[in-house]
């Protein structure tokens, strides 16, 4: 496969991020999906410095607008809102539309077509009632997963109890992941858990399918996030991005303990990028539930199979760390607006390569990574970021 | 604002149509969701003479999937049903998803990150009860239509009588529309009205929404169209690719009798391909009503305003006319699987491009246009096709 153009290494093909700004996240009743969307918009293109008639194209993600809010059409929607006419589309990836519409942002300015364009990820998942929100997530995977009755915390609990079987698992490792993310997400003014929790709190809430308790689960979340790209040079650039694909079903896959389009995406990303895995400083990692950060950590090579499970026990993975991992607080306390997550990694990430980040500043960051994943892993998209 | 990128004249940037093809379009209960899709896929991978593992990058066009069939992920999802795990992910812009997905695919070719990629659009719209397909189409316009009790053939009809104020407009020269695109699809094979009608038939049914009339209106469709795009030279070449959107609700525009969206992305088409208007031999074009084929002649520039409206009278749009206009039967007769259109639209101007259209073989097409709306214009795509 040809992946040369993908590459932010090319100068003619660098593309940069200009600007970046995430809304709230949280249930955010006195806000309507255009509000959120707007204002992510808005916060992008001031951070950026760019007016709005500089956008030549406005890419969405999101998965659920057509089912919670009635709403499609969301490329023309934004560039609409924005008082633009120019080319706009909604990307949608299931949980990982976000991390798509960046990636085929950056695609487009790959191609030469733009100079600069506007990505936004946006849901408003609490206008409809909890059925709704998880039919509608389960549109994520194959119709027969639903159909038997699984929901995705059931599905995470079994990729759990298959890693459980595999390395062995504690409760309390699990539940050390949610206590780093709270911590962090208490750092975090705009993060739907905007407060720590302790170890024993984790343990002592209900399972909601077992080893999976509340505290390891991400909540049902209102938000939006934006970035603005640009081939015009800014503080950060995107060096390369790499996505992979697998079955929706886990019945198609081999193994249940780890995520095989994240292995896929990841190698992409770092072959794209000319960068080694040794040189990322931190990243935003796509923790759904507790075990997904344990799984990502393992399948983006950052820990030997089996061995993720000890890294927030360890401390390793707190924002003063070996090896920070979601400094936002990540889909467990930022919170998991889906469509929006994607995108909102970026936003972190950008943060901390400026130096912005305030009491979560990872020190000296100069290279870091998003990796978002769709449903229980039929897609991952990885992106690396670099500080100029 | 810099288009040169969008170019397909640029020699590094060519990209080629090496596949195409539709299946048939119409009430499909016999044929999933799911049945179409791969279909389509494979359909256009032989057509291709492309084996699956060659494609390096799935992108599917669909609007309703996740509300009528519960299904999202489509990208992924297309992806693991053909056996591959490339990057892919689901372009939405209503009923523009596909022309969009194609427009995705051609940038994504052009930034250098892929030899050969797949696009796919699909929509199975019978799977749910009219109400359901109704109010999930009604997510193309913004929510106040809808809450005021518009539906696309009061919006259309709206256009309609703005345009008979402005211009005068007869119902027989609606239903002229609706004769000549039966009579195309009565040539189609995989046409959802593979019959022709008389002009009495049409202008004896019923009024949907005044001045529109039952043959006035496509119809509610199942069907799937896929088209493998290379850069790799075959018989049809993309030349160029323009998009623009517009308000999506009516109440935001200075005027109903045209689309400014089509006029925006129309220039910027020819601009990109370095194509005179003259020289396009064919058009498909976005019909969802006899209306908006009269629109989108004049918004295009074929006809100059308040003319369009005697084309298919003077029968100039016929197969075999001045200016051959939906030869697949448009999406009166052919049929609008809302997903799906915009690719049928491209699969229709490269079976004529290529002489391989029997029956309705415009005679010596060398140039191609294919024009797709999202909503009531809130988006439009054009892209221009040439024979190598």
């Amino acid at each position: 496969m040809n992946t040369i153009g993908l590459t932010g290494t090319d100068p003619v093909k660098r593309v940069y991020i200009q600007g970046a700004y995430q809304t709230h996240f949280g249930e955010l009743w006195d806000k309507s999906f255009r509000d959120l969307l707007v204002e992510a918009a808005q916060g992008a293109l001031e951070d950026a410095q760019v007016a709005p008639q500089e956008i030549e194209a406005v890419l969405v993600g999101s998965m659920l607008a057509e089912r919670i809010v009635d709403q499609g059409h969301l490329g023309a929607f934004l560039s609409s809102e924005l008082g633009l006419n120019c080319p706009a589309v909604r990307i949608e990836a299931a949980c990982a539309s976000g991390g798509l519409a960046v990636r085929e942002g950056f695609l487009s300015l790959q191609s030469g077509s733009y100079e600069t364009v506007l990505v936004a990820g946006v849901e408003k998942m609490t206008d409809a009632c909890s059925l709704e929100v998880t039919s509608g997530l389960m549109g994520a995977t194959n119709g027969e997963e639903g159909l038997v009755g699984f929901t995705f915390p059931s599905i995470y609990a079994l990729m759990a109890q298959s890693y459980r079987d595999k390395y062995g698992l504690a409760d309390k490792e699990l539940a050390a992941v949610a206590v780093k993310n709270h911590y962090h997400g208490s750092l975090n003014l705009k993060a739907q858990y905007n407060h720590e929790i302790t170890l024993e709190k984790a343990l002592a809430s209900d399972y909601i399918c077992e080893p999976l308790r509340l505290f390891d689960c991400s909540g049902i979340t209102d938000g939006a996030a934006a970035v603005v790209l640009s081939r015009k040079k800014a503080k950060v650039r995107i060096l390369g991005s790499g996505v992979a694909t697998d079955s929706l079903s886990l019945a198609k896959r081999k193994k249940f303990y780890s995520i095989e389009a994240t292995k896929g995406a990841m190698e992409k990303a770092l072959r794209v990028s000319r960068v080694k895995r040794e040189e990322i400083d931190l990243a935003e990692v796509h923790d759904c539930f507790t075990i997904a950060e344990m799984l990502a950590l393992e399948d983006l090579g950052f820990y030997s199979p089996g061995r993720g499970k000890r890294a927030a026990v360890k401390k390793e993975t707190y924002f003063n760390g070996r090896l920070p991992i979601n400094t936002s607080g990540g889909l467990k306390a930022c919170g998991h607006p889906v469509g929006a997550t994607g995108v909102k990694q970026i936003v972190e990430v950008v943060t901390q390569l400026r130096g912005e980040a305030g009491e979560r500043q990872v020190k000296e960051a100069k290279i870091g990574l998003c990796h978002n994943v769709g449903g229980s892993g039929g897609t991952a998209v990885v992106h690396i970021l670099a500080r100029e």
